[in-house]
């Protein structure tokens, strides 16, 4: 998938000076394609923390690379490795609800115990780093490989005609290194030329959607339509949605899905109208401890994502109160769809049933280790 | 119900100037409370159509101030009925969903059409606009006095804990003459000193629950939160919700209500958590004339309503674009929410079920006439 017409990652290392990461501020788009230098293990806490990214699996990297840029401070420093573990608590205490978050930092740090003292930890770290990232692509164009055949089944189907696809939040190229996980089979099935039409949900209170996921397709030349959330349920009753795809940042073994909120809304419309409602997720935000999805801790956050809004007006770029200051505001940032309104799990390994049984059939290994 | 600490009517006729017809521009609410004065019925159909007045009971009675207006002019410029005739046609085209617009020309009209040669043109419509107005106040409070006991049930089941109510945009005081429909129980609930709280659904693209419903809950004390609209269904999951009242535009025969886009994902959602979901209606808005509510017609609007959000910034008031200005956009103001996801339906008349049945046996005569 391409942006500004170039091949692109979402976090990559600065060309020609090793010391900084560099990611897009998210918060921009789709006004301005805005570049940051990360240049600390803070700057990284920092960018998760008030979103510059966001998206499990680039959360997860953005806190693979903050471990390295730790290493690099460490080892100017003088430092130990202690200094990079404080580092991994910090940025562990970011965001409570991304599991992939907690799952990058655990794997960089079970690496670097691992590593003899001789060894080179910059090295190290950055390799790990980028072997996250590498295998993101990967495991996304698995999903799209997985995903595709429940794309050109409805396209056969409707002989030609348009497939509607709706979408909520950005579970694009955008939250990943490319490619997305409920994007990934639009993108190959847009490649292979099936005609692909997608909704997209402007998904309040951050507008991700409106934002993020309608600025990646147009990138990329996919055909979509902008809609407010409350619109999904009227398309769908109307016939004008063939199926739902959406991402997750935390599965339990039996299948709920944690996604950003709304996303519990949309399956209730999908199941009263018939619809195929997919979840496309690498297994890696698959949280074999978890039996319930009510036990997935929810994150409250800043209820001035509700009241202020950004855009441009003329030239600039500003926020703009739309709601008295004195209204009292909550805002829950995600919901637990029940595995029962599931029609699938679009895996890097496959597609399953979202049940206990459908995930350990996929992931035996894995399940029996959990249990 | 109160505004700015006074009784106030939503539309009234200036003081001291009986061809002036005043109204509370809501666009402007929360920020400003702007008054604006309508001379002319094309000022009432513009106050319409750009949505300076909403909901469908201000809607019918601004129409039929718009006729008195059409009235004066006439008189002052010795023109015909053919005139104000013209004026309801017009005012008529101004917004195709709300019945009660049609309901509230076809009153006028009708009653001009009994009156003698002789008669008073400008004194007759005005005292039907009035009319309608002061019936609109009477049949809010029968809303208001049918529903408290559903409030009052909760509240003595719940042993006096607070009873949660989600509504969704404004079918409050604002879109009435005074009162509201869905907000009347709510209000004569927290006048009699039941500890109640509101949860307001923003209500994208306009934002009426976080700019209207919320202003008049906090002018008259009642305590209430401000949630997106993709928030409802998890606090239904979480037992943060007690009871669901919504107002709706137009009501079919049997039972289905078109409201605002979106109410079909509450009542969804209500249902999937067994939490009783409520419309609130005058009898006015009952079209029964149409038995499934999949032929009600559904209005499109601006697209710029999605992508342009006004709010205040510092001391000014603008319009920030949110939203690539190439991007193509959707924007359906209505969704039906079918008769088998609503636990009935509070008139002015008393409580029924969102059934033929239930219409016919609260309304034997209309229903007898309808079929």
């Amino acid at each position: 998938m391409e942006a500004k017409g170039e091949a692109f990652r979402t976090i990559w290392l600065k060309d020609g000076d090793p010391s900084v990461v560099q990611i897009i501020d998210q918060r921009r788009l789709p006004h301005e394609y805005v570049v940051r230098d990360l240049q600390s293990w803070q700057d990284c806490a920092g960018a998760i923390r008030d979103m510059l990214v966001r998206g499990a699996p680039l959360i997860g990297a953005t806190a693979a690379w903050g471990l390295y840029l730790a290493a690099v401070e460490s080892h100017r420093s003088a430092g130990t490795a202690e200094f990079i573990r404080q580092a991994a608590e910090e940025l562990g205490r970011t965001r409570p609800t991304a599991v992939n978050l907690r799952w990058a930092l655990a794997r960089v740090m079970e690496r670097m115990r691992r590593a003899g003292r001789a060894e080179d930890l910059v090295g190290l770290l950055r390799k790990e780093a980028q072997a996250i990232c590498d295998e993101d692509i990967e495991i996304c164009r698995g999903i799209g490989r997985h995903g595709l055949p429940l794309i050109e089944e409805i396209a056969s189907r409707k002989k030609g005609e348009t497939v509607n696809i709706l979408t909520h939040c950005n579970a694009g190229s955008l939250a990943t290194i490319n490619w997305g996980t409920a994007t990934a089979p639009i993108y190959l099935a847009h490649q292979k030329g099936i005609d692909v039409h997608v909704w997209v949900d402007e998904t309040r209170p951050r507008n991700q959607g409106s934002q993020l996921t309608a600025w990646e397709l147009a990138q990329n030349g996919v055909p979509h339509t902008l809609i407010v959330d409350n619109a999904g349920g009227h398309l769908m009753q109307h016939g004008k949605v063939d199926v739902c795809i959406t991402g997750t940042d935390r599965t339990t073994r039996t299948g709920d899905v944690a996604n950003k909120i709304g996303t519990y809304l949309k399956a209730l419309a999908a199941k009263d109208n018939d619809i195929p409602f997919y979840v496309a997720l690498p297994s890696t935000t698959i949280d074999w401890s978890i039996i319930d999805g009510a036990a997935i801790p929810i994150e409250e956050r800043d209820p001035a994502e509700i009241s202020r809004v950004r855009g441009k007006s003329g030239d600039r770029y500003l926020d703009v109160e739309t709601v008295a200051a004195t209204t009292a505001i909550s805002n829950y940032a995600f919901d637990v769809t029940p595995a029962r309104l599931v029609s699938g799990l679009i895996t890097e390994c496959g597609v399953c049933d979202a049940s206990e049984a459908g995930l350990a059939a996929l992931f035996p290994e894995r399940a029996k280790r959990a249990s």
